[in-house]
C-alpha cells in the first residue's frame, strides 16, 4: 500500500492510498480519515461507497464528514467506484465501466476480470483496512450515495451480523426496476434476471435478507427520483418484510453533495450511536 | 443579477449568482448562502474572501461553512478573486494576474482598468448583497484565506466600524515583506512602495488603524509559512499597537481546504457572536 497524501483534517489525518488489488487486476485508489484518537485505540469504521462517475476524492472533499467523525471518533473509509486504468474496459456511457462499478462481480466480458467491485469491497479492502489502520473490524457501519446506496444496501443484506449501521442517501433500491439496473446488470451479468437478485436491495429483503436497522434520506427534488431511485419501492419492501427503516423524503434537496453534506452529520452521529464499544 | 443555481443546503439556500460589474468591467460570479430564516429577517453578513487561484467555488465546495452559518443564521458572502474572462489582462504565473487580483485597485497599465478588486469588494459587491438578499449590513464581518486574509484584514482596517468582527486562515500579513507582495503589488501599483502600505496590515496598523478584535488561525506545517505568510510580523504589530488579537499557530497543519473546514465552524461562530443582534 502506498501512501498518495496525508493531510491533518479536524485534528485527525485526511489519507489517500494506493495499491494493487487482485480482485480488479488493477491499482486502486481509496482514502481514509482516522481521527485523533489514543496510541493503542482500535475505532469504529463507517465505509461509504460513492455513486455513478466518482472517485473517493467526491466525498473526501465534498462530504463534510470529518467534524462528526472527529467528534465521534469514527474511520470513514472511501473508495472508488469501479477499476481505472488505460488497459481496463470502458462504456462511452457514464453510467456504464468505468466509475459505474455497481458493487458487483461481473459474469459477462469483457468486465469479468477488472470489474469485481462486490470482491474487492467485501473481502479485498476490509482485510487491507484492518491490517493497516487501527480499525475495530467488529464495529462496522456502512452508507453510500445513489450507486454507492445500492452497495451499501446490498452488501450488508447479503452478510448478516456483518455492519451493526447501515444507511443510504438517495439509493438506487431496485436495479431489476429501473434504467440505470438494466443497463448495468444487463452488461455486467447478462440477461438472466434471476441473478439480478443478490444484487437488488428490495428482492434481498423479499428474499429474507435482513439489516439490523435502517436510515435513508431521500432528496424530495431529487430529478433521478422517479425514473431511476423510486424510494417508494424500498419502503414497500420494508413494510412486507417487517424491516425497521426510517426512510425520510427532505423537501426541496436534490441529488448532490449539498444534500449528501446536509445530512452527513446526522448518518454519521446515528452510526456512531450504533458502533459504540 | 442572474442566478446560476439555487441549491437546497442545510436547511437554506446555496445559490451561485452572476452580475455586470461596472468597476471591473466584467461579469463577475459569487455565491451566497442565505439559512433558513423567518420571511421578513434580516441575517448578517459575513465574508469570505478567498486565495491565489480560487473562484467562489474552492470554498462553496469544500469550506465545511454552512452547517454553522445555518445554526447561527449567518449569510455568507464568497466573491471571485479577480475579473475573469478573455479580454481582460493576465499574466503567465499563477500568483499575478487572474485569480490573484490582491484585494486593491491597479494603478498600473494594462491592469488599472479591470483589477479593481478593492472597489468591487468595498463598494459594488455590498450594494448588491444589501440590495437582493436578506442581510443586516449593520452586522458585517469578514474572514478570508492567504491572499483573502491579506484582503479581509486590510479592507476592515481602512473601513473602521463597517465590520463588527474580523478574521483570518493563514493570511498574508505584509505584502511590503514577502515575494507574493513584491510581485503583485510591483506590478499592479508600480515600485512606489509608500502606496503599498494601504495594502499591508502589517503598516496599516503600524499607522494607526485598528480593527475592533482579530482572529487569525495559521497551520504549523503550511509550506507559504516561512517566506510568504510570516504570522510573526502580524503577532509583532499587533503588539507593538496596543491591538487586540488571537493569532493561533495550529500544529501539523498545511495551506489547503483541510486545515480551513477544519477551522470554519469555530470562526463562523467568533463571528456569529460577535454579530448577534
Amino acid at each position: 500500500m502506498e501512501t498518495l497524501s496525508t493531510t491533518r483534517a479536524h485534528g485527525g489525518t485526511q489519507g489517500v492510498y494506493r495499491h494493487a488489488s487482485v480482485e480488479t487486476g488493477t491499482e486502486m485508489t481509496f482514502s481514509v480519515f482516522v481521527p485523533n484518537h489514543a496510541p493503542d485505540a482500535k475505532l469504529p469504521v463507517l465505509w461509504y461507497l460513492s455513486g455513478l462517475t466518482c472517485t473517493h476524492a467526491n466525498v473526501t472533499e465534498k462530504g463534510e464528514y470529518r467534524m462528526a467523525c472527529a467528534a465521534h471518533r469514527v474511520i470513514l473509509v472511501a473508495p472508488d467506484t469501479s477499476p481505472r486504468g488505460a488497459e481496463v474496459p470502458d462504456d462511452e456511457g457514464w453510467d456504464f465501466g468505468k466509475g459505474a462499478g455497481f458493487y458487483l462481480d461481473a459474469t459477462r466480458e469483457p468486465w469479468a476480470r477488472n470489474y469485481r467491485m462486490r470482491s474487492y469491497i467485501e473481502k479485498e479492502l476490509p482485510a487491507l483496512i484492518a491490517a493497516r489502520f487501527p480499525a475495530d473490524m467488529g464495529r462496522q457501519g456502512i452508507t453510500g450515495h445513489s450507486m454507492g446506496g445500492h452497495g451499501a444496501l446490498t452488501i450488508a443484506l447479503r452478510n448478516p451480523g456483518r455492519f451493526r449501521s447501515v444507511s443510504a442517501f438517495a439509493p438506487i433500491v431496485s436495479p431489476l426496476n429501473c434504467p440505470w439496473g438494466d443497463k448495468a446488470l444487463g452488461g455486467y451479468l447478462g440477461s438472466d434476471r434471476a441473478a439480478w437478485r443478490e444484487y437488488d436491495a428490495c428482492a434481498l429483503i423479499a428474499d429474507g435478507a435482513r439489516l439490523p436497522d435502517l436510515l435513508v434520506d431521500q432528496g424530495g427534488a431529487d430529478g433521478f427520483l422517479d425514473e431511476q431511485l423510486k424510494t417508494h419501492l424500498l419502503r414497500e419492501a420494508c413494510a412486507a418484510a417487517g424491516q425497521p427503516a426510517t426512510i425520510r423524503m427532505q423537501p426541496g434537496y436534490d441529488h448532490s453533495y449539498y444534500f449528501i453534506s446536509s445530512f452527513m452529520a446526522e448518518h454519521v452521529g446515528w452510526h456512531a450511536a450504533r458502533l459504540k464499544g
